[in-house]
């Protein structure tokens, strides 16, 4: 029973009934066209045959029951495959809509601690006939960006490959793949997820912090504690709501060029501008800008230190300006400001600011102090790269991809984009409660690329 | 917000995400003849028809977080109908073992305590056209019997009534129907929930006790300590199974003639004989018979005082006789020496009784004492008259009516059976680890009765 990294037992000791710390991910994946109607039993049978088992797919805590102080990993000999692997179905008639309204049900119930720390989802009856996969997987386990890359790694990029082994299987028996090459795994690598941000942070020597408040002295700089107060800066209940969809990598990739901007400033415009749209309709819109909190992993050549890689920079989203050009400028000069400055600093001066950023988020841990405190940021957006070419699990061809993350007290809404082939997947994951209508944001992220796309038209 | 009672916030603050304190039914309905191949959305539409919502619907607890410490009820005016009314499918070949295990699961998960206390699923792509309703209510807010006759008040006994409204209408707003008469009500209270009893027993003054322990001195009676320790005693995760079956009243009731017993002899015959072979089958059946609690609800005549008549008998299942008469005399004999010393007490030597018997059931909150202690009772088992009459919703014939219960630190298996016209249907809900292979227990259940029939053949 060897005792747990402390930055794996903070999420479990920091998870409530309210808060549970698991990443996910929702697939969606176009049947072969030689197959028949059992298209799902067909792929059930074929993530069976994977007997073999990783131990991250084995471990589960010592002391399940335990709040306080160490806990153990026990790692198990015995897998119940019946219980972490099932088959589900959809209500007729059976749209994307009613996947996401399973999804956020799944999405929300806390994993079994008595258990390894993982589920999966394999889901029919989509009238489209897409075979859809909910993955979860327990934070303690895994960050966000280790979730996709494993995930990716069950996955080829061959159509004909028939020997793709399930996500469980040991690294080695996997079936070889491009995203596995060292440059694709690099290009993960660039943006990692919003908890594996929170992750480093909890691990930070309390005395390093004073030192990281004078790499905060650039003015550019949007700085903590300047966010608006707003709907989205509460208390949060255990239910989720999850919303999903696909936009073209070229749509997003012209407008970006049309802007002078990267891919991410218009997925950060995106975002921005819809939820200007969503607050507006809710008489909710601040005045002052709404901030991002954007993790981050920039690491110095040639480090190969994972450790030390994340960190987190705040983005001003500029939802105080009504103008979409206006808005998309002062994001970037905004994004663009706060990597040059990580880009002058060491590692550890990075991840202190990462510390100042995002040390709100471990608020969680005291009930009700984000009510009335000030929130650091608004929303957290994520923005993952996966593979560059389309992917096929033994000739499934995966034509959506959904992170689906961890909202947080003090903030209700989590959006986590990734892309594959030629598609930029966006996974939106809120407090039931506090955001209300969450699947309206889509039409939003929609609308506000058509006014980008317009504005340079 | 008023605070509420002992017995109700005891099942809140004993509750963990191991010990969920809810209890569920599922029932099967059989479509209309006139009905579409929508026949799913017609019934949802239906239930989502009935806008008014009675308390016990509404209620949620004032301070969810709370571990200790009484708690208070909040009386919510909005209900988010689409959190608690799910529409749910089954993955194909959709047969009811399919329908099972997503009930098991459903029936493991904890209810989100920032809502009122229930759901409802409403299941469609059985193979055999039948509608599933699984539904879900916190043991805070209502015992299995009181669930049971509020799922009966809200069907008819009439095929073509269609004015019934949902579980959650206001008890006026429910169509009318047999089962409210004063006749059929009272014939669902001779017989209580085991959760119901703890609930009793919770309250009970402690300088009682010593009183109690007078009106077992009668050396018929089986005596609490008395059972053996089997597997079935250990401390249980938080995952379930569920399995549920339905026989004929009529070879029941058959039997039960034939030999010289009551239908609940019979029960629990069929019970013994099952577990009987469920444990020989593990080469783990005791030497000593295994000892069941059976709550039961024996009122002085005329008694109106609700909260007094309920208690739980020891029955001797005989499990150490290899013949199935022998062992079924020694059942009936073991119930009867225990109605018999019931019946001669006042209402409250009975409910001090069922202290006693169930007492052990209390140390659910001690965790790991369950797998030192002797235990007092083996399995509970209980028997839940229904109605006499078939009934429908809205044109829906209920074909099948499972309840699903609690199993308890200590007590890894909990049987509860109701009968409903010419069908006694039995529910069985087992810890998932330390109950392995659940479901054979019904292939036993049927073996054990056509073991009693040949016997008298």
């Amino acid at each position: 029973m060897p005792f747990m990294p402390v930055s794996d037992s903070m999420f479990l000791i920091g998870e409530t009934r309210e808060h549970p710390f698991h990443v996910g991910g929702l697939q969606l994946f176009k049947p072969p066209a030689d197959i028949g109607r059992d298209y799902a039993e067909v792929f059930y049978e074929q993530l069976m045959a994977t007997t073999e088992v990783s131990s991250d797919f084995r471990k589960r805590p010592g002391q399940p029951l335990a709040v306080m102080g160490n806990l153990t990993w026990i790692i198990d000999d015995e897998i119940d495959f019946e219980y972490h692997v099932r088959r589900e179905a959809l209500p007729s008639p059976a749209r994307v809509r009613e996947l996401l309204a399973v999804t956020s049900r799944w999405h929300s119930a806390p994993l079994d601690r008595h258990r390894p720390l993982w589920e999966m989802h394999v889901v029919e009856g989509l009238s489209d006939g897409r075979l859809a996969v909910y993955t979860k997987m327990h934070h303690a386990v895994i960050d966000g960006v280790g979730a996709l890359r494993m995930m990716m790694r069950s996955l080829s990029d061959d159509p004909d490959a028939r020997d793709c082994q399930a996500v469980w299987a040991p690294a080695k028996k996997r079936a070889k793949s491009s995203i596995v090459s060292t440059t694709n795994t690099s290009a993960l690598d660039l943006v990692r997820g919003a908890a594996g941000a929170v992750k480093q942070i909890v691990s930070i020597p309390p005395g390093l912090l004073k030192y990281g408040r004078h790499a905060l002295s650039d003015p550019q700089l949007v700085r903590p504690l300047s966010a608006p107060h707003t709907m989205l800066n509460v208390s949060i209940g255990g239910a989720r709501r999850f919303a999903a969809q696909t936009w073209s990598m070229e749509r997003i990739k012209e407008a970006g060029k049309a802007l002078g901007g990267t891919v991410n400033d218009v997925v950060l415009a995106m975002c921005s501008g819809a939820l200007r749209t969503y607050l507006e309709e809710r008489n909710a819109l601040p005045d002052k800008p709404l901030i991002a909190m954007c993790p981050v992993s920039i690491r110095a050549e040639g480090d190969q230190n994972a450790g030390n890689s994340v960190t987190a920079l705040l983005a001003n989203l500029a939802t105080d300006k009504p103008d979409p050009l206006e808005r998309f400028s002062a994001i970037r000069d905004s994004v663009q400001a706060a990597k040059s400055v990580l880009s002058e600093m060491t590692p550890a001066q990075r991840m202190l600011v990462g510390a100042l950023n995002g040390a709100p988020a471990l608020s969680a841990a005291v009930p009700g102090l984000v009510d009335r405190a000030t929130p650091a940021f608004n929303v957290i957006i994520s923005n993952v790269p996966g593979p560059r070419t389309d992917m096929f699990w033994n000739g499934f061809e995966m034509d959506g991809c959904y992170p689906a993350s961890i909202p947080i007290d003090g903030v209700a809404l989590n959006i986590t984009c990734t892309s594959s082939g030629s598609s930029m997947h966006f996974g939106l994951t809120g407090c039931r409660t506090s955001v209300p209508h969450l699947q309206r944001i889509l039409s939003h992220l929609e609308e506000a690329l058509v006014q980008l796309e317009e504005s340079v038209a």
